[in-house]
């Protein structure tokens, strides 16, 4: 599931390829995605903001699609980012590793409520980019879902 | 002074020069940035969320830079944001085209006071990527500058 997803993101958005972000495994209630400091560093030898800012925005992305197309199993959806905040606390000095929480099981069931009776549906999505047990990125976005 | 800034960001932040990020010109109190769709399209032919959230967070940077690089001339400074807000309010479908509001002189003066007296201060940037007179993409970022 997540290879295919892999596969999904990097044959479409070039972006995601270049920067090498990869899905690893779900954890608990935690999706765990990362990505190589290499392609994303900046000029401080730091990882660069907009890196940074995309690997937790396609994660939380991620996180949605798992469970609208794989899970709910529906297909096709148009999942979209409509709103994210976004505090860089601590520099990354090391390869990105970043924790998305997945939605629980009462989101999960008043989305697809939602999704059935209205055709569209959103969720907020909180990931972290951690290094060393510290918190360098919190971001929480706001996805659209429609059917 | 943007051909400079863009040979920077290509040299030291390898994911500007894969997007191809270009400071173009510096229009009334818009610095203008651009970057064509293609290395930063997304699965539905628009412009990658990411893609968008890392030009208008470089974009915001570039503003700070100039004005404390350029016009103030502090040197090898840090520059960092440390939270932003974004809204996604309509897909890109064309090349992306960035404006980003300039501090003004009240702005310059006050965080030329506090870099002189403290070493450091903040601005607050906004940047838009507009496309057909739409707003596409609104941001605010706080940057963190620190000499």
């Amino acid at each position: 599931m997540l290879k295919k997803l892999k596969e999904k993101l990097h044959k479409q958005i070039p972006l995601t390829k270049y920067m090498q972000i990869s899905p690893e495994e779900i954890k608990e209630d935690k999706l765990i995605t990362t990505a190589p400091i290499e392609p994303n560093i900046n000029d401080k030898q730091t990882g660069f903001a907009g890196s940074l800012s995309t690997l937790v925005t396609i994660s939380a992305w991620s996180a949605c699609y798992l469970v609208i197309e794989e899970q709910l199993n529906f297909k096709d959806t148009m999942i979209a980012v409509i709103k994210s905040d976004t505090s860089y606390r601590a520099p990354v000095t090391k390869n990105l590793y970043c924790e998305t929480t997945m939605p629980n099981e009462e989101e999960i069931k008043r989305v697809k409520e939602k999704l059935d009776s209205k055709g569209s549906a959103s969720l907020r999505i909180k990931s972290q980019i951690i290094e060393d047990e510290k918190v360098c990125v919190d971001f929480e976005g706001i996805y659209v879902i429609k059917i």
